[in-house]
């Protein structure tokens, strides 16, 4: 994982910012491969960056297919079209998932306490994330996760929650993916420039990225 | 290959029809398989349906990636997100590649000018239906195809063509992508309501669609 930004970060923060008057420009798709082996594609929402990374963060329900297929095969692409400055970005790496199982969420605890943790200590560090992350939504998105489960048959009859305590943490099923960038294929079709970021990550964990103009 | 509208076409169009003041209500995600092995995701246009069918149409580069992935895992994901009604619809199924090199080629021409063609007869009928694309993309998209080889070092020295002959046929770098649905996941996020349509096809290649209310 890095910890000083990439060279397309300043790009990505730069279109964040052009098309920050629409509320769909955090939306990206977000490609798995399903359980059977076929491309899976949906919608999820962009969290900001991990801090001093460029490590993507994404809220969601460990319920839904895609926790599945990630636990399968962790790869993931994510492509982001701004639909007001003509950008593309696809960025292509490997999730995390961070949900509340994580065996180091109590050692975790006492090392926040003692404010031993060092930010490079991702599985420690990432447990606080996702209760940030918690307490970051609406009391409305964290309802969702009390809600029947996703993609099973819909019955009307189920009782549905209607509030959440909101100093409450995290409930089991609110999970975190953190998509950490390996390669990021950028493209503005205003200019009809394109370019490709890669990187390599050394034996420490730090990654070195490089660029070249490619055709579009 | 439906020649029957599928229960899910119709929601799709209404989609088409409430965000047709936006540009980018025809741009879809397509997400495939990578040689690598991990998935790979990209905008592209929507170029309408296929005649009296479901399956939708995709122009692209013969020298662009996901025909190379494609050809080695033909299944595809699209996610389209419409912007304005907050709708949002996933589409999985098969992609055929309609290049020039279509063995048949020669034989339709004969057969077209014979009449003899029949809409159900797909690989005649789609070498047909790639030259009709081609004639109803603009001058500006025609010339995309001359340019150089996408994804290659940009060399600006490269002489670039300027103009393309308005009367002469697809290049053979122009190539017809189309998906053959078989699964559709349909979310409203305004209405909170998902669907799931799921098809069988029949022995003589007719599909089934069966809807079911699910959870979102």
């Amino acid at each position: 994982m890095g910890t000083v930004t990439a060279p397309w970060n300043q790009l990505l923060l730069n279109a964040l910012e052009s098309n920050s008057h629409l509320k769909h420009s955090s939306y990206v798709q977000l490609a798995t491969i399903g359980s059977n082996g076929r491309p899976s594609n949906r919608s999820v929402v962009f969290r900001g960056f991990h801090e001093n990374s460029d490590n993507i963060l994404i809220n969601t329900d460990t319920r839904t297919r895609k926790i599945e297929e990630l636990k399968h095969c962790p790869f993931a692409e994510i492509c982001w079209y701004f639909t007001d400055s003509w950008e593309q970005f696809r960025i292509n790496g490997r999730i995390d998932i961070i949900d509340g199982s994580n065996p180091d969420s109590e050692k975790l605890q006492v090392r926040t306490w003692g404010n031993i943790i060092s930010p490079n200590c991702c599985k420690f560090h990432y447990v606080q994330i996702r209760e940030k992350s918690w307490f970051a939504s609406s009391p409305r998105s964290r309802l969702q996760y009390l809600g029947p489960y996703p993609g099973l048959p819909h019955l009307s009859e189920e009782p549905q929650e209607t509030s959440v305590d909101p100093s409450a943490g995290p409930v089991s099923e609110f999970c975190l993916l953190v998509l950490d960038p390996e390669q990021v294929d950028y493209l503005n079709l205003k200019t009809n420039q394109r370019l490709m970021f890669t990187s390599t990550q050394s034996q420490i964990g730090e990654r070195c990225w490089t660029s070249e103009r490619i055709n579009p």
